[in-house]
């Protein structure tokens, strides 16, 4: 087994997880690599994790500060948060045991656009950044780094902590070398120019990360897996979503507002957005591209399949099954995939630039259409915003979707007013349901509340929906957006009181 | 008196604001000129409102489609809203009557980002449009048109229109022509290039629109003045968060995060922004520059003492009185003020890359910094978001700011949840009233709320806040952000029944 640590000098940094562990101090600010389950340390969090448990059986509490590009895995948030030992976690989770301790109230969490925070931690709006712990897949002879399955904030972390961890893992395949695109141009204001990227398949940097050799103070290797959860297979209700998404694209394009290409896809994270990309693998549309955060199992079929030409994004968030699909095939993508810092696949500048047809997921939507992305009851963070409000205000043309009700039917997707609010109106020009789609482009908020209600609630939901709106026409303070304050929340309410929404 | 009309060919199209008018048809959309009170066509939509109310009184309902740049005067939204003439508004309006209209239910709007609407009229997401009413101050030999003293959408809606109707108004300074930078590189996706603009006081354009002369129907002289309103003379409250915000910005030049420059200043509409720059004139910084939406008299001011190196900007929102002023001494002006499209003022593109730093007023913001713009008590709107979205998102640093009560003090401007968010709490960095400033750069949701009900809310609010958050966070559904259903729109809901929030 050759090492990959291919620099002779850097090889005397190789230490023990343990070892490295020990570099990390309670209350310091740790920027770990990662992104939705691809690319992430994933033996010195664990190691951290025991040290924190033994150093609080010794009294002595230890916490640290978390930098990720955006969720990870079980060992690492899962590991720290069992441990219970994030004290403050930015910008996005998705690992269940550190969303119950966000959720009791016993960690704190900054749930950030996922395009600001390289950009913030540069401006200095953070506080400083300790120690860098980042996963790569190799360090070359010159002791540059080979990226990982995940590029996120990488590069801000390696360039601003004061000390750096890295994680080799020989898990990740060698062919990954040459497919990230490392952008160094970015600057901060008065100093920043244009992005020069103009087609999603353009490189404007560099494939290997940059780090000052003297800043590094330990070298774990490793051999794991990146560990995402499996896709659950796309039920009828995921099918007829996309077939509705389809049917409004194809349409689209018979009215000559997009061509046969269509435009770049974003695709959200989650079992619907796999779900819709599945969809348009049997799809009339030819020669798309992707200018995406993550690349799921749907689009990795679209690649094989010659439906889609190129996919540009900042990480994989692939299934078992996908990912060794992948690493044993990775050379075959080398032309047809570029991962990104994530300040550049999410960049509002690139997105409206490129025009992309964003497609993400929500929790709720309220009849004006408001959408809620992120709190369960306005209160209980599910996972995080995400880069959905890069894509969605920059978009072409933004497009939400969901089942139109949760937890067995109990949970209308479709409320009244939204219990939380994470892209306004403005930022919604599309939402689509089992039941059907609301194309809202171009309508005042009456406008959208009758479509909204007819086309995209639960049967279940629809009449009492109704009966919401025309009362509220009637009551409101105001008749522009017509609501009634004391309802507003009121299936909210109920929910939380009784277990359903329903009466 | 010499015409401002320098195309032999085109004088023949001279003719009375009612024939011009009486090429309206009733049913079709409109695109007319005007931002905040300046450069809207002055007597044509005047024309139309008595057109309208005779073809009423007559039995012939009529009524039109008006689009704009942002808000207008008297003689636009005020006379054809008093007509009951328009059927659909967009994008902004802070005409009482239009107001009236829209919150009655009579008029429906659209409240759009004014970046946006431009590339949605491209993109054909908002329908046809029929006829452009566009204010010009010249017409010169070979027929380009000399903008006025707003461009707005004027280039979209003169490209897009089948007619074309213009309105020269002699009113407006001749040194107007050389002050604009008309943008004529945007394009449909795929074909969107990087815009290059790096300095606020780049020029990218051309002076004039282009127009097809074929499309010109009509062209009316008139000689009217912009009507904007006074602003009020800043009291102590105004002064007070000037005093809170400009202590911020020396402390972000004294840890090195800003400049003495800054980074170009964007500030909203209204009193409290007028007075915010008032302030800044007494500053310690110099040799600052504005990208920004509008030019209110700080502005102006900051222009004329030499504090304010530039300003770019889409319109003049100047009180009469500086009205008056700049007309006598445009000349004075012409290198350091640039007018350009509202698509290329506000463009995130540009927000970001030149680092903003915004300052928006704000109806409301509840404890964890969600801000609503645009809805009293959640359903009557009060102007719209206009270009609060565009700078908020993408500013490099995006300040809210208002007196902590409105209407006398019956009113909280910090609630336990904003009834309406247009601006979700990623983008509120910053929020000040006369009671002090929150710093909220990189807190979790519940150290936002400590932030804002300390330093914020208005003392006969304060206690009645933090019991809301004490007991939020103890019953709450999850503990992320904390709320109570039941409570979470009671203040609104006493206003609306007894007049005042106070218990
Ligand atoms: C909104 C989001 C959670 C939907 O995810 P999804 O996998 O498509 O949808 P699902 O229907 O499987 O829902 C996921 C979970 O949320 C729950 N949920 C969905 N809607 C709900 C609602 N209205 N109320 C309560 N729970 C709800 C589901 O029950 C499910 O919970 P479970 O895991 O306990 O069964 C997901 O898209 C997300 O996190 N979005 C925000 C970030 C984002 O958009 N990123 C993409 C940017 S590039
Ligand atoms: C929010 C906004 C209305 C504040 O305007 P302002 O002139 O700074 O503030 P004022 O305190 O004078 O308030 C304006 C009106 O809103 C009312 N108001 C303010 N806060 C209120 C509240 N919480 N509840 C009810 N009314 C409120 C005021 O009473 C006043 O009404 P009046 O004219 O009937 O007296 C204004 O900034 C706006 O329209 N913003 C949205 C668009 C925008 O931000 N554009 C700039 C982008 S470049």
């Amino acid at each position: 087994m050759t090492s990959r640590i291919a620099h002779a000098g850097l090889r005397s940094k190789i230490a023990t997880a343990e070892e490295a562990a020990a570099f990390i101090q309670s209350g310091s600010t740790v920027g770990m690599s990662g992104f939705t389950g691809s690319g992430y340390p994933k033996s010195v969090p664990v190691a951290l994790a025991s040290r924190i448990e033994a150093e609080r059986a010794a009294g002595r509490p230890f916490r640290v500060r978390v930098w990720t590009g955006a969720s990870t895995g079980p060992e690492l948030d899962g590991a720290l948060a069992k441990a219970d030992g994030i004290e403050f976690r930015l910008p996005y989770n998705s690992d269940p045991i550190a969303r119950e301790k966000i959720n009791s109230g016993e960690m704190s969490y900054f749930d950030m656009h996922l395009s600001q925070v390289a950009p913030m931690a540069w401006q200095g709006f953070l506080g400083p950044l300790d120690t860098a712990v980042v996963e790569v897949s190799g360090i070359t002879p010159d002791g540059a780094l080979i990226p990982s399955s995940s590029v996120g904030n990488n590069k801000t972390w390696l360039d601003q902590a004061k000390q750096v961890i890295l994680e080799v893992n020989r898990w990740q395949s060698e062919a990954l070398d040459g497919m990230h695109d490392i952008y160094y141009g970015t600057a901060l204001p008065p100093h920043r120019k244009p992005i020069p990227l103009v087609n999603p398949g353009d490189r404007i940097g560099e494939p290997h990360f940059r780090v000052d050799p003297d800043k590094i103070v330990a070298i774990v290797e490793t051999d794991a897996p990146d560990r995402n959860l499996p896709f659950s297979e796309p039920d009828e209700v995921a099918r007829a979503i996309a077939g509705h998404l389809q049917e409004f694209l194809v349409n689209e394009v018979a009215r000559g507002r997009l061509t046969k290409e269509l435009l770049p896809l974003q695709s959200g994270v989650g079992n619907v957005a796999n779900a819709v990309m599945a969809g348009l693998l049997d799809g009339p549309f030819e020669n798309m591209t992707a200018f995406t955060e993550v690349i799921q199992d749907g689009m990795l079929d679209m690649l094989d399949a010659g439906k889609l030409r190129m996919a540009s994004a900042t990480a994989f968030s692939l299934s078992p099954e996908s990912a060794q699909r992948f690493n044993s095939n990775a050379h075959l993508y080398r032309d047809k995939l570029i991962l990104r810092p994530q300040e550049i696949s999410n960049h509002p500048e690139l997105v409206r630039r490129l025009g992309c047809i964003a497609m993400n997921g929500l929790i709720e939507a309220d009849i004006y259409g408001n959408v809620n992305s992120t709190h369960v009851m306005g209160s209980r963070i599910q996972n995080g915003i995400g880069g959905s409000g890069d894509f969605a205000r920059n978009a072409y043309v933004s497009i939400f979707m969901t089942p139109s009700t949760a937890k067995g039917g109990k949970i209308s997707a479709i409320v009244p007013m939204a219990s939380h609010v994470d892209h306004i109106s403005q930022d919604v020009q599309v939402i689509v349901t089992e039941q059907g789609l609301a194309d809202l482009r171009g309508l005042a908020p009456k406008q959208r509340a009758e479509l909204i209600i007819s086309n995209c609630a639960h049967p279940d939901y629809r009449d009492a929906l109704r009966d919401y709106y025309d009362r509220a026409c009637k009551t409101s303070f105001g008749r522009h957006s017509p609501n009634i304050l004391d309802e507003a929340l009121s299936w909210h309410r109920r929910f939380v009181e009784t277990g359903t929404m329903l009466p």
